[in-house]
Order: C-alpha cells, then structure tokens, then sequence
C-alpha cells in the first residue's frame, strides 16, 4: 500500500456511502444509514478513523448546503425538511474530529469534480451535470471549478411547459409543476401509478419523460452555453431514455445554435456520465484530493 | 484632453452607435444605419478615424457571434437570418483598419461588463443581465469575466410554462411559445394588437407580461444561483412591472432558497440596470479599456 490514501464521504439522504481511496481506487468503503447528524457522522468518522491515516477526506452532500466560503456555518446543512439536519456542521465536525484537510460540495458539485478529473467531462472547460432520480439536481462547471454563485444551483426546479394532454399535477411541494414535480422519479410512480422500473414496456411514460427533460437540456443550453451535458441518475437506466432525450432535445433546439457541437446529431453532446451511481463517491475523491493539495 | 481615448461600438441590428470616450465619459458620438457590412463597418471606421487616435476600440454586437477563442472566424456574426451578415468580420475588421487593439462581446456580455464596473453590478462576482426589447437577452458573468461556454448564451428561448387562459402562439421563428416568443416587446404588440407604449394603462398586460419574465428569473435563479439579476430593455420602461415583476419572482421561488438575500423582499436582487438604454455603448468602453489594458 503505496501513496496517499483519501477518505471519501457521499451524504446522502438515506445513507452515507464511505470510502478509502489510494489514489482514485477504492480500497475499503461502508454504508451507514442517514439517521441524526449525531449519530451517522460519529459512525463514519469512526469507520474512518479504524482504518487508520488519511490525507484529506472529502464530502459529496444533499442539499440544500451553505457554500458561502464567508460564512460562519459555512459547509453545514442549510434550512432543510429532513429531520434534525438542519445546520448540521458536517464539514467541521469531520474535518475536527479527523483532524485533516477537508473539501465539501453539493452532491451534483463532487459528481461534476469527478467527472472532469476522470469522466465524461475530462477537460472541459464549461460543462453540466445532471441527475435524474429521487430528485432532480445539476451542478456547472466552469474554467477549472464546480460554480458556486450565492449558494449553489438549484436546476430541478425550473419551470416547463405542460406538454399537451397531461394533466398530472405535479409532484414538487414548493413549484408544483416544476420539472422535479414532472420528471423525477417520484413523479413517474406518481402519474403512472408504478414505479419506473415496472413501466420499462410502456413507450408513451418514456415518450413524455424525454419531452420533459428535453425541454429542461434546452432550457440549461440557452442559459449557459455548456460545452457538454452529462445526464445521469437511476431514471436514466431506462434502455433507449437517453436516446430518445438526445433527439427530442435537437428538435427543440430547432437549429438555433452558435456552436457546432450543436448540430444534430448530439452524440457527443448529451453524454452518460462514466461514473454512472458511482459519480458522488468518485466525486468525494476529488475533493479530497483537492483539500489534501491545498490544505483545506 | 488629457488620458486615454477609447472608441466604442454598439452594433445594433437597425443601427450602429459610435462614440468616443475619454475614460468612460463619451466625447464625441454618432450613429450609422445598419445596412451592409461593409457599408455600416465603413461608415464606423471613418468616424473614428476622423476623429482621431484612440487607444483601443470596444465593440457590444449584435448575435450570434463567433465567441470561441480559438476559431478562424472569431469576432465574426455567425448564421443570421439578417441579410448579408453571417461571417461578417466585425472584430478584425475593425481592429485591422483601425490598427489598434480591439475586444468584442455580445451586446449583452458587453452590457453586463459595464454594469460591473461601474453599475448596478458592481464588485459582484456572479451575476445575470437581461434585456427584454425587440428580443429577450441575457448575459451572465462569473468571476471578473462575462461567461462564455460553447458560443454565448441564448436567454430568451428558454421554455416557460404557458400561463392558464394564455392562448397566444408564440412569436418566436424557432421555438413558438419560449420566453421570448411570449414576453417580447413584438410578443406583447401581437397578442394585445397594440404597442407596449399605448396598452400602458391595461393592468391585465402587465400582469401576463411579469408572470412570464417571473418564471424566467426563477428559473435563471436555480440554474445559475447568481447574486442578483439586472432586468432592463424597452419592455421594462413600463412603469410598476420591474415591482410586479420582482412580487411574482418571490412567489414562484416558494421560499425555496439557498441564499439570504432571496429571502423577501427581494429589493436588492432584481433591480434596474444604471445605464439604462445606454448599457451596451457603456459596456463597449468597458471592453476597449480591456483591449488597451491586456493589448489584444
């Protein structure tokens, strides 16, 4: 066992997924289940801790998260509906308990980090990221680091247009209608009534699931110009959905572009992300990496 | 006369506004009709020219343009319905003949880079401009720098969702019912069959008008996280839909925010651009005082 070893963190809100890494291969990992901050962050710092000296560790977290690098509860949990976790220090309390540098993000921030490093979006200079699942969230990348603005994107939340002769109410309890209330996977299970993996056989679920994210893809295009979109999470293992995406988001498009990337066909323009559930642990890595390099 | 003089360019699609600027205050000013390239470009050189020396020369043009750094046709207007100007070379055009050091931007780029110096947007390190004419536009800015990803961003054909009893088409060639399809200024005079500036006292216009532009800025808001947004053009001369505008933004956020200042009222976040009308002619400066300072 040669060179630095990196104690990877994906928060999320079921569990915490935790990993050593020598370099970006994972050496030893464990779950813990999201239960009070108290208890699921002694639990993975003790795993930690057992297995002996790391570098850095770095922290891939459910939202929504305070990234003001001038505030005092800065890498907390910010105002949340889950239980408990409201201004919960996960940075600091990691990062003290350890006693070594550490890095925090936003969950799709850490996938995006991941993915430039190593991924899909190697190289880039402005690319998005996005995940299609319990919620949906999407996290920009922009010269050499994951964007921040004041707190951190929100991009599920964006308005769309009903598609004509759907009259699901939406599922979002704050927007409604928002594309998290149509397109999440809840609101699959919702409308349908079942669940997305027991509607694989239903073309007209999937024909409006890709109308929707096409639209928002088109929304995210005109907004910030990204070079690339990765599109990802547990609803995008529908066979054929990221297909079917990638062609309603050209017809939306409708020719109006200013890059040639954008010219039809989109094959490398509306990607998977090559860490596929793996994204936010990999992610992890990368911010440990960071925090190990600037002593965070 | 003493310092510097910078030569500025607004390239609008109906007209060119040319000026002299001693610092950021305008000495000497024209305006040239926009006819051919080579016409209007010509009319704007000898008006510098005769002038006299300048420094370097700014230009806030009219998109699309060919942004990518490393393209041959850099500084060019892309495809463009507008007769006899795609590919035209605004930039090297200008900076060849005038054999100075020359910078260009999107009108709305150019916009945004004034207002940060000495505007609205000053000492930000994120935020959004938007226009709302004869077009909708918008610019973003991260980090000391208007973003660019692949090409520039395209703000007004995001979608919105289509508001209940709103039967309107849509205006837009591209996409129909996108935000500018439905809020422009062309978008207000078809559907009302009047101009802005005679349905001023029909509240239920307004109304329409700022629930459209609150949905927009809801959805700039969660897909960027920008510290405020300047809202500006023709449209919003009307007077009270800047605060209507700003109320209906509060209540499409839903109290779903990261940020403080998104908490209500939201005063400090959607404002008016300082320049008004005058916003890209400033920010052509702005960029010629770039071109002198970095010698492109």
């Amino acid at each position: 066992m040669n060179g630095q070893h990196y104690a990877a963190v994906e928060a999320g809100g079921t569990k915490f997924r935790v990993a050593i890494a020598e370099g970006r291969n994972i050496v030893a990992d464990t779950t813990v289940p999201t239960t009070s901050p108290d208890e699921t962050l002694a639990a993975t710092i003790s795993f930690i801790r057992n297995w002996g000296q790391v570098a850095a560790v770095g922290i891939a977290c459910f939202g929504p998260l305070d990234l003001e690098e001038t505030s005092p509860t800065y890498g907390a949990i910010a105002s949340t509906p889950k239980p408990g976790w409201s201004n919960a220090p996960v940075l600091t309390r990691l990062r003290d308990e350890l006693g070594v540098p550490a890095a925090i993000d936003i969950d799709v921030g850490g996938a995006a980090l991941g993915e430039w490093r190593w991924g899909a979006a190697r190289d880039l200079r402005h690319f998005i990221y996005i995940t299609v699942g319990t919620g949906i969230g999407g996290g920009m990348f922009v010269d050499g680091a994951v964007h921040h603005g004041m707190g951190h994107p929100e991009m599920g939340h964006i308005s769309v247009e009903r598609v004509s002769g759907d009259d699901f109410a939406g599922f979002c309890r704050f927007h409604g209608a928002c594309l998290e209330g149509m397109a999440s996977g809840p609101a699959i299970a919702d409308r349908w009534g079942a669940q997305g993996a027991d509607l694989s056989d239903r073309p007209e679920v999937w024909d409006l699931e890709a109308t929707y994210l096409a639209q928002a893809l088109r929304t995210f295009t005109y907004v910030a110009a990204p070079q690339r979109i990765l599109l990802g999470g547990g609803v995008m293992q529908q066979p054929g959905l990221l297909e079917l995406t990638r062609t309603k988001l050209a017809d939306q498009l409708a020719g109006y572009v200013t890059g040639d990337t954008l010219r039809q066909p989109l094959d490398h323009y509306l990607v998977a992300p090559t860490f596929g559930q793996d994204a936010g642990l990999v992610g992890a890595i990368a911010l440990a990496m960071e925090a190990a390099s600037s002593g965070g």
